[in-house]
């Protein structure tokens, strides 16, 4: 099954930081149910743009996510002293967002983590920066699960990121993270791939097509989860068609469904 | 580049009976001119449905298409006689559509082939059905070329069909086909793959969405032409988006210029 990580409570977006500077409950609270109704897995909660109150915002968030829905948490921020008041507060396991291969967030995740029992997100960053080829991806995604594993995590916790890098930059980035997922999941059998979907798109127009097209293509080459706006239903309605080309959908069941749903756009 | 075949032109679509039997030379030739405008590299003419007058038609199809598009026709006939006659009128090398293994078919059409300059598609059923498997495929792919080879056509005329079967039929359909198809990219270096796309929809409601992203999925995996609808507007968008995302697209220029057009939709 595909996870969806619903990446709407981000104070980097606007309107959410307007809803959390003035606490209003009923902006924040709409948003995830809806997200949850349209099959966000987990909502992601990210506080760390913006008022520079991230430890005082987070908790409220936190506190008023879980009022409104039953999906699990992925807690995004820089910061373990948040990461572990998070951690206190959450009702069910949450996603941890991120650990690395740069010397010193891996020590300062890698003590949070310890015991704790939850999944965590490991991006393909090291101390010389962004990979530089699909084999340079692979290396830092297997040193990623080596590491982890060392301090006791479980393989199907470790949701590894390949860092998906602008094709306006570089022609050649879609191909090199498509074969980089498909290495990793022929060679580190167990673990979750995940990606922020959109980085894809930056810098060009009409980037919602680009993502779409794209989620797709990561899907077949072994994606299992993604960072995205669940309420983008053309996103949602391709997720759903990618599923069923994949083998993944029997008698084409979930297809039917959401087609009699109003959730497929011809 | 990606080879667009468009597949409008067909007296099995209702229109074009209607408008074959009525001799109205404007209906025929406003489609074709649409479907070049919109991408089209060769335009498919197929007559063999309807009327019981096949050769008329396509003779009356071909004389008025060729004054009103400058591509290439795909001249679609189960007739070898047809094909003779149209392979006589054509301006422009044509495609020939089909040749299979089927003994009788593959004599036929092969005593057809000798010394003409056209593409060939060939279609991956032999005497004993269908393909059943992804190595079955293969395996035909390989004997179709050898033995076309053997009558002297070049492999960069040879467009190998893998024959699309429904999703709806058996869940593993798509996926067995875009196995397929990446091997025969691997395997059999040089030679085109094109399919019909709409097969994979076959017996689903909202067909588009279906057709489309598996169009991306199976250009990922190597297939380089299709006969397809040029006017299906999100159709052609994802194609583009794809040409895109697999790197065939340097600075995005074709990208950028289709958002220009209006030809991208988010």
């Amino acid at each position: 099954m595909f996870t969806v990580i619903g990446e709407r409570i981000n104070t980097s977006r606007e309107k959410v930081q307007q809803a959390v500077a003035e606490r209003d409950v009923s902006y924040i609270q709409e948003d995830v149910k809806k997200q949850q109704a349209a099959g966000a897995h987990y909502i992601d909660v990210n506080s760390a743009v913006g008022s520079g109150l991230e430890m005082d915002n987070i908790k409220w968030l936190i506190s008023i996510i879980q009022e409104a829905v039953t999906v699990p948490l992925c807690i995004d921020s820089p910061d373990p002293g948040i990461l572990e008041m998070a951690y206190g507060m959450v009702k069910n396991p949450p996603l941890i967002n991120s650990i690395s291969l740069e010397t010193s967030r891996f020590e300062v995740m890698s003590s949070f983590l310890k015991g704790k029992k939850c999944g965590i997100t490991a991006l393909c960053i090291d101390d010389t920066g962004m990979p530089k080829s699909a084999d340079d991806i692979v290396d830092r995604a297997k040193r990623l699960v080596e590491s982890l594993e060392g301090i006791g995590m479980r393989r199907e916790s470790i949701y590894i990121d390949p860092l998906v890098q602008p094709v306006s930059t570089e022609s050649k980035n879609a191909l090199v993270v498509l074969t980089a997922v498909r290495k990793i999941t022929q060679e580190i059998t167990g673990v979750h791939i995940v990606c922020g979907l959109s980085n894809i798109s930056f810098g060009l127009p009409k980037r919602r097509v680009i993502n779409r097209t794209f989620l797709s293509l990561m899907m077949e080459a072994g994606l299992d989860a993604a960072i995205m706006d669940p309420l983008d239903h053309r996103l949602m309605a391709i997720l759903k068609t990618t599923e069923l080309l994949l083998g993944n959908d029997e008698y084409c069941v979930g297809y039917l469904k959401s087609v009699r749903a109003g959730e497929i756009f011809d």
